[in-house]
């Protein structure tokens, strides 16, 4: 059973694996040994038993609720991160029928669309370049006189290739290192509904409504805004993913690239075609019904906006203090960049928050100062508490 | 705190995820809301973080000591199961200096050698094909009448290619679904010494002695005697492997496979160049504290051949009632196989089981019949009670 009285626990911005609801990590704590009276952990559950698959399809069940996806999508648990799906995008893509029907059409091999708006959009653009994929830039983000991902540039200066050229168009939604979010309104009205529209929305998954019937494909690394690390969400619209009559449900399909990687796999495994991750599954739909059971991702969104609200007023209010780089339009919600106006004050201001029980706020390392991750298990209170003590540390050094 | 009375536990002889030692399972229990005073539970550590850098370090270490791995071998914790691995090994040894050097010699494509002694290795050697291998059986285990694996051919009957064809040779030390063991003696006297020897020992990890240095690759997928699933431990010789000076380590290598089953990648990232399935690598960091508190592997071994000889003991000494079809010198010690002589009874039997707390023994449903695999975790005790319930089974049914 629990401690009685409650954890010591910190205020952990971290960018991923990050906090966790305290409520999910009780119940799995409180269930750890003997998960629903089967004399077993959950972590020792064959995931062919009857008890995983009940956990497996309820967390399928809660993510398309919470996400309102349409029945035309399938859902893949997967392994690996976002940085499989780099190279799984393409390969799935470049193998489907639907691409190969138009690529026999075109005289010329299809463009790979890549929006890069940061660290992760552009691994997945060389990832595909890697792969043989016929990479082409639609727009840039990166400033080139500081190396930073600040801005979109206007719509009007995409080079956007004529759609019968175009295979698919990727960007990443949110950008984890840069902390740039874009939102899907100002991607897809660009494109004809045709071109599939793949999506990275890793680090801000479940914290804003999307139109999934919208994209092609869709996936989440699970460490930032749904549970432990391990998982990978991926929504596939299925006319992208061959299935194949197969008469043995465990043949490996015929795609020659890793049967780990190929959406396939897992649609003609039955979802299951190799052992999955069970314990981010079991974390993640407990994760889920927490959210369902909280106001779904209306609520999320709100809280999201009154704390990344509260983060960038206080930023603003103090532009000889604090400076976050990025255009306001593009400004993340879930992750806030920031450095001091005099870097002499960084050392003082991280050692500061340490003390006052804040952690993980250093920026990623190939970026540098400061980074606060206000994701969905962040609340309204722990930004506000951090927020004070900013404007606490302005105060001391005025 | 976990509860001070004993919790509810059954006898779960499930083939993976499997029984974790209670000990390290009320580790994680008690340790969850706030690992080692930090605040946060360990499923919410950042990766990079110094605790979480701490657990990965030693885990490496206690696996290296475990296996007495030599220094020129590279341990990897990747994640995808042992499924990716027979993607990932045919790729990285194609893409190895090693073997391109070798290539160069040959006025021949180099042949992919494969040991077939189940399902597990037939799929590695499917995959290898679907990904342009040049597959060639060396030895294939599968009785043509029965379609069984249930002995190794002699080695005299085996086609094995010349040295200056060969790549490497790939096989499966134990295959989980069949029930057949080899044991490393039985392969490398057969293989000049320059040749890769790769090996799955994701059901037997652990269980025995193994000598590292006779192998090119050694793979497991953790969640058989290790931990929970999500991890996949990979032990490389450094020479297979090219390390390439990179300005910056977070770029992705020039391999034209997916960068997360590239071996060069996670040694050119510092071992840990994505978020990798942080809790698995905790949990099996402790169970593998476990092992080596309790006698390492030679204890192990020990009582692996404890627990495997009196459950054999018992089927053959009842030739009439109990069937294991695998030849003695290959028999499984960890997971055992067997039908029922009269198939009338096996429903029967299943229910008994269940209702004296023996679960997960049925066999892999493409194979059927009953399997109980006594991994590290399960006890001798626990074995001992099960064949007394078999025992008693004789009695009332004779």
């Amino acid at each position: 059973m629990p401690e009685q009285s409650s954890p010591f626990r910190v205020n952990n911005f971290s960018a991923g694996p990050s906090s966790i609801p305290l409520e999910v990590l009780e119940t799995v704590q409180k269930d750890f040994l003997n998960y629903n009276n089967t004399g077993m952990s959950v972590v020792e559950m064959s995931h062919r038993s009857k008890e995983f698959t009940r956990i497996f399809k309820e967390a399928e069940d809660d993510y398309r609720s919470l996400l309102d996806i349409p029945d035309n999508y399938h859902v893949l648990f997967m392994q690996g991160g976002g940085t499989s799906q780099f190279a799984a995008t393409f390969l799935n893509l470049n193998a489907s029928k639907v691409i190969n029907e138009k690529q026999a059409k075109s005289s010329k091999p299809l463009k790979c669309g890549y929006i890069v708006g940061g660290v992760w959009s552009k691994q997945a653009k060389d990832e595909c370049s890697k792969l043989g994929g016929n990479v082409h830039i639609i727009a840039d983000c990166q400033d080139k006189a500081t190396g930073k991902y600040t801005s979109v540039p206007p719509a009007s200066s995409w080079d956007i290739p004529p759609t019968n050229e175009l295979a698919y168009v990727y960007y990443c939604d949110n950008e984890t290192i840069g902390g740039l979010e874009f939102n899907s309104d100002s991607v897809f009205p660009h494109f004809d509904s045709s071109i599939p529209i793949v999506c990275d929305i890793s680090s801000n998954a479940l914290t804003r409504k999307i139109d999934v019937s919208k994209f092609g494909i869709i996936y989440a690394g699970a460490q930032k805004n749904m549970g432990p690390s391990g998982l990978t969400t991926v929504i596939v619209r299925k006319d992208l993913v061959e299935k194949i009559s197969l008469e043995n449900p465990s043949a490996i399909p015929s795609h020659n690239f890793p049967s780990t990687l190929d959406y396939s796999f897992f649609v003609n495994g039955g979802f299951m075609p190799h052992t999955p991750t069970t314990f981010s599954i079991y974390v993640c739909g407990l994760y889920f019904k927490y959210i369902l059971k909280n106001g779904g991702i209306s609520h999320m969104n709100n809280l999201s906006i009154q704390k990344s609200s509260m983060f960038y007023d206080l930023i603003d209010s103090n532009p000889n203090f604090f400076v976050n780089p990025i255009d306001k339009k593009y400004r993340s919600r879930v992750n806030c960049v920031f450095t001091l106006k005099d870097p002499s004050l960084e050392k003082e201001f991280l050692d500061q928050a340490t003390k006052c029980g804040f952690f993980e706020i250093k920026g990623h390392r190939s970026v540098g100062g400061f980074r606060a991750s206000f994701y969905n298990a962040i609340s309204v209170d722990q930004v506000s508490s951090f927020v004070s003590f900013m404007s606490d540390f302005i105060k001391n050094h005025s």
